[in-house]
Parts: C-alpha cells; sequence; structure tokens
C-alpha cells in the first residue's frame, strides 16, 4: 500500500499514525507487524513524541546543527538532506495489535522531509501473525 | 512478547541478549526473523558490542557529545533525550537461527535509557519461515 | 542467504542492490519484504543515491566529523566505527515488488564498512505475502 505526503517546508516532520492505522483498519489487520518504507534519499522516517510540537521542531535544528557544513562534493545543494536521510534511516517497523499500531502513548511515526517541499511516497505493508 | 527493563541511571545501555534468546527458546522458534521495538521516545535500540564494556559508555559519551545544547522549546528538560532516540532508532530486526539470535560474534542488542531512571518495556516478534 | 562483501578502504560504501535482487531471482521471490542484515559491531547499511558518486564519500565525511574525537576507553583505535554502526544501524527492510527490491529511482542499498579492509557478510531474507 502506498501513502502519498505532500509537505510544504524544506524540513519538515508529518505525522503518518491515523492515516497508518486507516490503512490498518482497511486491511483488517488484527495483530502482527507494519513495516514502513519510503523511497527517497533525502527524507526519512523516524518514531518521536506526538504531543509537544516543541520536539517535531526542537529534532530538526538539532539534526540541522549535527550535520557539517563542508564543502560537499555533490553539487545540487541538497547533501545535509541526504546525509540526515542515512541518520535516520528510511525503514522502519512498528507492532500491530487491536488492529492498530502497538506504539507508546506519546508515540507517532514520522516522515521526514529534508529537502522540501516535494510529493513524496511512503510504502506500507502488514504482515499477519 | 513483552520485556521489562527497569534502568538504573540516566544514561544507560542494557543487554537484552540474553532475554530475547529465553523467549526464542520458549516459543520454540527455530528459524526466523525477530521484530523488536520500543514504546518509548526518550530510548533506543542498538547493537554492537557485547565484549569490552568500554564501547557501551563510548557510544554514551559520544551520543552526548553529537546532541547540540541549544535552546529547546521543549520544556521538560530531556530534548535531548528525544534527539537521540531518533538518531539511535526504537525498532529492529535480527535474524534468527538454530533457535536463537543469529548475531555476530561481537554482537549484543542493547535497549538504550536516554532518559531514565525508569521502567521501560520492549516489544518482542518472532516470524517462522 | 549470506552475501560476502570484501571492502578495501578503511571507510567505503558498497552497493549491494545487484547481489539482492540477484538472490530475489534466484529464490523466486515475487512480492514481500526482504530483510537486511550485517552481523559487525564496525559496519552499518543505509539507503541512499545511485547515481552521484560524490553523495557516498560525501555521507563518509560527514560522519567522520560528526563522530567527536574523544579520549575512548576502548583501546583498540576504532571506537568511532563503533559509534558509526550504531548511527547507521545494521539492520533494515526494504519491499519486494515484481520479483526486485522495491527501491525508489535514485535509490541503493548500501553495505558501510567503517574500519576495513575486511571481509564482511550481509544476511538476507525474504519473506513472501
Amino acid at each position: 500500500m502506498e501513502l502519498q505526503v505532500k509537505t510544504s517546508k524544506r524540513c519538515e516532520l508529518v505525522d503518518l499514525t491515523e492515516k497508518i492505522n486507516a490503512l490498518a483498519r482497511d486491511s483488517r489487520v488484527e495483530s502482527g507487524v507494519c513495516f514502513i518504507f519510503t523511497p527517497h534519499t533525502t527524507a526519512g522516517l523516524t518514531i518521536n513524541e506526538n504531543s509537544d510540537p516543541a520536539v517535531r521542531s526542537d529534532l530538526l535544528e538539532a539534526l540541522d546543527k549535527i550535520t557539517p557544513k563542508l564543502n560537499y562534493k555533490h553539487l545540487e545543494g541538497n547533501s545535509e538532506a541526504h546525509i540526515k536521510s542515512s541518520l535516520i534511516g528510511v525503514s522502519l517497523h512498528v507492532p500491530v495489535k487491536k488492529g492498530k499500531l502497538d506504539l507508546g502513548t506519546w508515540q507517532a511515526v514520522y516522515f521526514c522531509e529534508f529537502d522540501g517541499p516535494r510529493n513524496r511516497k511512503v510504502l506500507i505493508e502488514f504482515k499477519v501473525f
């Protein structure tokens, strides 16, 4: 299954949790594992706090600071986005229980845009156990 | 299945390997994949050296250094723990072979506490192939 | 299944995409998920751009910069490689579609050598859906 994500900023975290739970409902997955993957090289997937939006902006600001300002050889001006993508990763899994993602109370699944705005895709597979 | 992890320090790596292998034995999983997930936003999961304990303290010290000291907007005083969680990740898989995790000679699976001490959970699913 | 990877430099990204696609063909996997794991503590696995080789050298240079030069207690001289391994991770999954990895146009799967040259292994499992 495929989710479309339309980002509106250069760097942004987009909460996918409700959309993935809707896919689990539509697929009638009761229990198993959800595999999430994004087919882009300047984006990523992470799980972090769903409550205080400051956690999202803090994370983006910290990633900016962590990624060094070097004389990058890749000349498209988005080398830092490629590096953030490898630091954060493009694949993760979440257990599924009672028909939805078995996340912690404070967790949400985020698509991480590092070189937007763009139209992006996220691939979702459920494995029923 | 669920593992309980009681951490005793602010930052700490807890070796889960033996406990996960015991679950594999109890579940009589011979061969397949083990999916490991932690439902927390100030913790993580990693695989690294099981021999010299200095690797664990070096990793924690390096993560402290990597995570920048910013004027974080999240006001709970644990913004750095949220950032480390996204850098390290909360989900991973390990192949299972002959009834146990098919880790390398020097590998162990670690729960990473970044905002302890706390009582934590780790969710384990085996998929038999 | 197991891939052998012979690295020739201290730090290096080795493209595994074609070899994994060959395993998918040999296993006649049509659709499902591919689980990739490397059993080493000074190496990793990442997905990033397959086109401009500068992205690979930029990533290696950035990881060198990100990993701090500390007075590491682990005395084998490869502490930075252990830290890069936990930052990048040793396990990931990729969806499989029409008999091959369902990667984005610009994506390749890379073995990340951080303490070479060495002979390395990568474990591949396909789950058919």
